[in-house]
């Protein structure tokens, strides 16, 4: 019998196929043929994109030149612009505003065809510094209310370039995702006086069945409610409700539960495409406290159809139960990716 | 500059690119491959499916035999079963309930490579006719507080087998996009006294640049806010809650609209993948009379990234003023489409 579950956050329930639940060989997963050409983020090439707007560098390397071991530069055609202005105009039903927002590229490696989850653990760290040193730069802008880091992993999760990148876009607004779960969180905050996330990672770690990975100060979990296969989230265990204020006792803990868990999707599924996202507290405005920060990796084994987009519900074959396991356990249950563009396989019936 | 548009109904924000905005040419639609092999829904296969629901079929033939011309079936592979119970645990922090719900197919013509919008008038009716009686004969179990209507055209889209047909789910719980928006209607009311989709649809009707199709009863618009390139929403011009209450009088002139605007999409962009979701007031449950039902036609051109789901906002690349211009003109921008799987251009630079 499939169950319905909900998410502890917000209003989603996922159902999930509980029986027969569907293992990384099921799932034919899309890579992406080598592309070739010129790559903009390649060291050398550091005037194919706008000016840097900072960069990890060499002592004495001049900006926009080789010397980086990680660059931020903006985004070439960036979906919102940074120049505009805000405020809401409306006209009858309608609300406007102009494109408000900044959106940089977090080029994460100088090597073209090193994957972040096989980056050295040093590497990694670099990267997760140069998001927090972004995070907290945006922020001095007070118009920006939510900074949004995420990352596409090939084309089916949406990524055009094949060079090692990450996303930050700065946002006017809170967004709903962030607000119904900084919602939830308050609420329940004003009814036990304790904070959601702190009591999930207490019952998950005593459960221990969607335990993916533990650290010292991270926990890698499956998500009780996952939307999609495989879903992970990564999560700091003392309550930390801002992502910017990250402290150097936890980054290279965080470099390496970061590492380790692509690093088994990588060899459990396959090189699937993926999305990560980061969720953390919004910025600029008061009382968010009660939020708890945390990092998702979205596999995209399956696509969002029309019950994903009429309902806002998902259907999830793969229990979180036993995608922990697999990714714990980390067999190959499928053979070595073929890089070109295949056929995918669907997962529902029609 | 581009610009954040706010959806009306819900807290959905979309950047729209309102210069350059992209033209039907400027995607790659990805088709699928003809699948051959043995089809579960043409006539004369009726075994391969479970028994059948409901048929539109000749009189005297008997069920699970030919002489249909629609026919719903459970799907084989359901995500949600009727024989469930009802009824929330939790466990801490967690709520689960067993995978309540239905989950059937609506086989749309006898015809394997006749899409809707080849179909003839009469035919595209039986489908809607069909619609109403499943949503009417669902809802009579008082388990079900929402009956989904969709489909899903390719396999982009999710689609996994190719002969034309819809599905529908019933669900036990009010999904939280059609909650939201039934909410946000209500306000409306509560403020002004007048619905909220008949205020949008006299304004769109005055600015008329939005404006796809127009018929007696129903209006087709590239919504202000549109998620995707290409979105278009089919309203009925008079307010209805209810997909249900629809009448006799109405089905012609929306199997009409219905089937002219899915040929604009297909003559225009070149039979792209789309989901189609139908959206109406929750069942069983007290106080939906504010609600407008309206279906939603979703191409599926760009990917749903990394930006989309951590954020619950989009970024659409073609103004829906260019949409509703390029599917009124009928403009063929682009080459007939090639079948096969190709490669499929991202919209975003990194």
């Amino acid at each position: 019998m499939p169950e319905w579950r909900k998410d502890p956050l917000v209003d989603r329930w996922v159902v999930i196929a509980t029986e027969r639940g569907k293992r990384p060989c099921d799932f034919k997963v899309v890579s992406d043929e080598k592309k070739g050409g010129r790559c903009p983020m390649c060291p050398g090439h550091e005037k194919d994109t706008p000016p840097e707007v900072t960069a990890f560098r060499e002592t004495g390397s001049r900006p926009d030149t080789p010397g980086w071991w990680v660059r931020v530069v903006p985004n070439k055609f960036p979906a919102v612009r940074i120049e505009a202005q805000p405020g809401v105009r409306r006209r009858g039903v309608f609300e406007v505003m102009d494109g408000l927002g900044a959106h940089e590229v977090v080029v994460e490696t100088t090597g073209h065809d090193t994957g972040l989850e096989f980056l050295d653990e040093r590497q990694v760290e670099e990267v997760i510094w140069a998001w927090q040193q972004r995070s907290l730069d945006l922020r001095k802008d007070a118009r920006f209310k939510y900074i949004q880091i995420f990352k596409n992993f090939a084309q089916t999760a949406g990524a055009s370039l094949e060079h090692p990148h990450s996303q930050i876009v700065a946002l006017p607004m809170i967004p709903p995702d962030i607000s119904e779960e900084l919602a939830g969180m308050k609420r329940y905050a004003q009814n036990t006086g304790r904070c959601l996330i702190c009591d999930l990672l207490e019952q998950e770690l005593g459960e221990q069945e969607r335990i993916v990975q533990e650290s010292g100060k991270f926990v890698c979990i499956a998500p009780y409610a996952s939307r999609f296969p495989f879903e992970v989230w990564i999560v700091p265990r003392e309550h930390q409700h801002d992502f910017g204020g990250i402290r150097a006792d936890q980054v290279p803990d965080l470099a390496l539960v970061l590492r380790a868990t692509l690093r088994a999707i990588h060899d459990s599924i396959g090189r699937p495409p993926y999305n990560m996202v980061l969720h953390t507290a919004p910025v600029n405005v008061a009382d968010t406290i009660h939020y708890h920060w945390h990092l998702e990796i979205l596999p995209r084994l399956t696509v969002m159809a029309g019950f994903e987009l009429g309902t806002g519900y998902y259907i999830n074959p793969t229990p979180p139960e036993l995608a922990a396991q697999v990714l714990r356990d980390q067999e190959t249950f499928c053979p070595p990716p073929v890089y070109q563009q295949t056929e995918r396989e669907v997962t529902h019936y029609v």
